[in-house]
């Protein structure tokens, strides 16, 4: 099955937002066996939206189009595909009363153009939206012989992922004219897409026609991609076994996941099968490893909270740092992480402190602490630590980096404890 | 002046890159007064690329592309182009040169296909790479009354941001044929798309051919873009004068900025010129709020830090909160909110104190407090209040509409101060 990719909206085509929407469908519909041979981006147009779908479907099966859902009058998405397919738009009764009933939860009057949202071409389904008013829309026919499919999707990248992941991707994947591929996918953290190469080497010997390894960067780290295109399902396992065995005894120690794992998650089962608790305190990060944290349901059964330490003045008087220490070392020093990992740990009880101080930069860098340098500390009832890292970039990205890197901390510490243990 | 972008590359295709260089180069035309029509993705294959030049020629003056312009044997674009305007390549003594010297230089050795790097279409002319080995190519001709021109960049972006700059934009600027386009942008939050429009209401007698009102909707708010098309500067800038002065008249309160501003940038800069410090005590955004705060360089002015106070426990030890307004009230509610806005504040000196406690889900939602309930607690020297607010999303756009209503309840409670201050 071939796709077009068709994102609308002025704000795409001047650059005011970056198209996310195309690359997270390219890749999630490549994930799929879904081929997507073209993506265009037109601006709240009708007749050029209308030419794009012309063009589209003389090439692809399945369209899908992301933006001019909404409400307001350069919205116009759904009455030219409503156009297009020829099929007349009327009220969705039950559609509107679940639009109404969402304004009267959040005890707020619903304008009149609202209702135009539970306006639905003839012979469309919905596309449950999880997260907000609007709904998705699937169409699909067969004339002479030609099969078109049309899934029309929000802008908002959240609710488009939301309903494309609910809705639209099961659908899509009862579909046999899909190119048989296995994914699967091994999260590292803690190094770089060119070291992580040299470790690795070379697995040409492991790769062909059939098998692929791709190293896919970002700031969280680099994800491997191992696929197969064998259409045998135990032949695709057996591949991708062979090569994962291989990248695990070469670069095991930077794997913690696999899949959508995320660090914070992963870390969260790790504490909670221990039973163990965490606390933070936070400088360099200035909340964003609790923010992290907190972001995995269930948090609460292992994050306690901790300290945003961002003044000296709230290190000294919450955290307990020294005075004397941060005069002679400075904040952003190995011990003043320390004290911070240990106060913070006394002060809410928890298993586990850990801390960041550092220089995130743009301004406050010297030669000796250049922007980037952080300082993580480490606490609990037996051992206490400290670890400098380095990193080159801009302020948001730092502050990224530095999170992640603590809570490496913490993964690796538990890792280390786990292999030390005395056999049961 | 109409332009069209035609990027080209698998990897935007599936996703595994994001598409970076449209958005910017959409930005950087529009604002020279160059129209952006189209922009279109394909993969490395020939003939999809000529059939996507004849498609943008057929609307655009200007097709810029992007990709394809490396050594290796995917990389198509010139062949493509100059095949498409009929230009045998031939080798640019000159440029084999500089290529020869540039490996000459990093002291490598010159594969043999690098010296197809120096092959250019015969009449087209180089755009000076500054960054990198492979110049970009610009090409313009006048056939039957019609001009076509063509850019040619390299898909890597900062060498494409680099030669646009140093080579391209200079020729662009110097036609005559751009459309004078002035943009300005009012950030709003607080409400959504259709209750804002609804607030505003018609302003259809202010907008014309030449007058445009866009609503950019987002998580952390919508973003009123106003665009004049007026070839006169002083006539644009009452245009969009007179729309401004209207959507403020209208909608105000919930205007927070203008541009890129962010609102804990805007709302640093009040803190700042106020001398006020803010410290933050957060249970449901589990430190967002002080990341959010931090990601404003120079924010160590203003903001201390504070208390991130997921558990309980911590609530009370940390913040002072009663076990007894706990125990009564709930965790969610008025009092506690309110406790810990004026604990987190008496803890660390600052002026105000801002706090959260509220369910992001997806579990914990009770009939009474369901998921999406927020209070959200402000204390300072002469006041203290809390308010309550009802989202509708996931754990984390919750997370995110909680910490952007917080932001927002100082910065309104900033703006009455300063509306019932008596006159100097």
């Amino acid at each position: 099955m071939r796709a077009h990719l068709l994102t609308i909206g002025d704000e795409l085509l001047i650059g005011q937002t970056t198209n996310t929407n195309a690359a997270w469908l390219g890749e999630q519909l490549t994930t799929r066996g879904i081929r997507v041979a073209r993506s265009v981006t037109v601006g709240d147009d009708a007749s050029t939206i209308r030419r794009e779908l012309e063009r589209a479907y003389a090439d692809a099966t399945l369209v899908v189009t992301t933006g001019g859902l909404g409400p307001t009058h350069d919205d116009l998405t759904k009455e030219v595909v409503a156009d297009y397919f020829d099929r007349p738009l009327a009220t969705d009764d039950a559609l509107l009363a679940q639009i109404r009933s969402a304004y009267d939860r959040r005890e707020r009057d619903m304008a009149e153009k609202v209702k135009d949202l539970a306006e639905v071409p003839d012979g469309f389904d919905l596309l449950d939206n999880p997260v907000g008013t609007a709904p998705g829309l699937w169409y699909q026919e067969e004339t002479g012989g030609r099969e078109r499919l049309l899934a029309v999707l929000p802008g908002v990248p959240t609710e488009m992922k939301r309903i494309a992941e609910a809705s639209l991707f099961p659908r899509l994947e009862q579909r046999s004219d899909r190119r048989t591929v296995t994914h699967r996918t091994l999260q590292t953290t803690g190094i770089g897409e060119s070291d992580l190469q040299a470790e690795i080497g070379d697995v040409s010997d492991l790769l062909d026609d059939e098998v692929h390894l791709a190293y896919l960067p970002s700031t969280s780290g680099v994800r491997l991609r191992l696929t197969s295109y064998s259409d045998r399902s135990d032949r695709a396992a057996e591949q991708l076994d062979r090569l994962e065995e291989v990248l695990r005894e070469r670069a095991g120690q930077y794997i913690f996941g696999t899949g959508t794992d995320t660090l914070e998650a992963v870390l969260g089962d790790m504490l909670r099968s221990r039973g163990l608790t965490v606390a933070t305190a936070e400088s360099a990060t200035g909340g964003y490893i609790g923010h992290r944290l907190t972001n995995v349901p269930g948090s609460s059964d292992y994050y306690l909270g901790g300290v945003v330490a961002y003044a000296n003045s709230v290190k000294v008087g919450r955290l307990g740092v020294s005075e004397a220490t941060l005069e002679a070392d400075g904040a952003v020093s190995e011990a003043v992480a320390r004290q911070m990992a240990r106060g913070v740990r006394e002060a809410t009880g928890a298993s586990i402190g850990i801390s960041t101080t550092g220089i995130a930069g743009p301004g406050g860098g010297t030669d000796e602490k250049p922007v980037g340098t952080v300082w993580i500390g480490y606490a609990d009832d037996e051992t206490e630590h400290a670890v400098r890292q380095k990193f080159l970039q801009d302020r948001m990205m730092n502050k990224d980096l530095f999170s992640t890197a603590a809570l490496d901390v913490i993964r690796r510490q538990l890792e280390r404890k786990e292999a030390s243990a005395p056999a049961p």
